[in-house]
């Protein structure tokens, strides 16, 4: 897909980027998990904070062998990253989950959409990372038994993924403008604006899907 | 060191106890990572976290494995867990430390003894989950950084370490006193009264060693 070299820096800012997320998605599930309101998926939601934690892991030991500071390579993004959270801070156990599948699957599509521009190993490391690790199927299949018994929930839940999206869009935004060698890499890798028009397109196609698999109006 | 038969019901309380700590354990550490100076100190504390949720995961399958229902096993012990989270919340990064230090070091010591009243396989594996994995000399190390770069710290911080063994104890004298053959099988255990008093003066005796490593005042 790539026929020119890649930036090492734009390399080091998208796996910097990402360790950061895994980082604040282990933070931010583990704070979900004491919203469960069952012993079981409390302990579930804490599992797959775990597992983020561990990609975090696999993530900045990459960075190091890379001969980058993993701690520097973070720090770029941690300001967007926090406020994204801060922002979209669940009140509800069902608002965590609907996070977690929703806020999580369109950050996973734009970092896999990224990482195919680069080469190997970290193109296949990130697409490890992002692979959904069954869990999932576990937030889909509590929203969808919330909305099966309470109807309203499902307008109020439409509502929240709506807004996951546009706070996304607008730090993600943020961070591109920041960073030159990440836009860059993303115009020299679809090729052209046409190019990126259609990532955005795939991207939120694949968010409507989502949002039609919990059972809410995208 | 058992002659008698033990009560299964107290084996399946002691597990159930043991994974109810490990996921709150899971909890605390997760939030107090949160409070970390540094990315560093955050990642160390998130994986202290997420090792604490393996051993929950180890308990649980080990309770399904006996016939115990994992949720029943856990809920008697829910109340008095939370109860002492509660009571002990951290405000500082340091104070998180000491807690995990201090605080979890004291509960290994009492299930280790208690433990050590079983068969096994139940013996080892309450051992094993309980075995440091290297999380207390992170502690160690940046408690006495700081107590190094700013005295003061040592006397609050002492006092804090002093006010964690209060819950702890009155805490676990609640949680006994409601649990009949957990009661039993530590008096049986240790022999008769004399045995209880040595127990408590081991478990005292390594708190205080525990507090003169962090460089406070027991």
């Amino acid at each position: 897909m790539t026929e020119h070299a890649v930036d090492q820096r734009a390399v080091v800012d998208l796996l910097g980027v990402l360790a950061y997320a895994e980082l604040t998605a282990f933070d931010r599930l583990a704070e979900d998990a004491r919203l469960a309101p069952t012993l079981e998926g409390h302990a579930a939601l804490a599992r797959m904070a775990a597992a983020e934690l561990g990609h975090h892991g696999r993530l900045t030991a990459r960075l190091a062998e890379l001969g980058a500071d993993p701690t520097a390579a973070m720090t770029p993004f941690v300001r967007a990253l926090d406020a994204f959270h801060e922002s979209t801070r669940p009140r509800t156990w069902l608002e965590g989950l609907v996070k977690a599948y929703v806020g999580d699957g369109l950050a996973a599509d734009f970092y896999r959409e990224v990482a195919a521009f680069l080469p190997d190993p970290d193109r296949g490391l990130i697409l490890e990372v992002l692979a959904d690790t069954g869990h999932a199927d576990f937030a889909v299949r509590e929203v969808r038994a919330a909305i099966a018994s309470h109807r309203t929930v499902a307008g109020r839940l439409a509502l929240w993924g709506r807004r996951l999206v546009g706070e996304a869009i607008s730090q993600s935004q943020a961070v591109i403008a920041e960073r030159d060698q990440l836009a860059e890499l993303i115009i020299a890798g679809t090729g052209d604006l046409a190019g990126v028009a259609r990532l955005v397109d795939r991207i939120t196609a694949a968010h409507t899907e989502r949002m039609r698999t919990l059972g809410l109006n995208p």
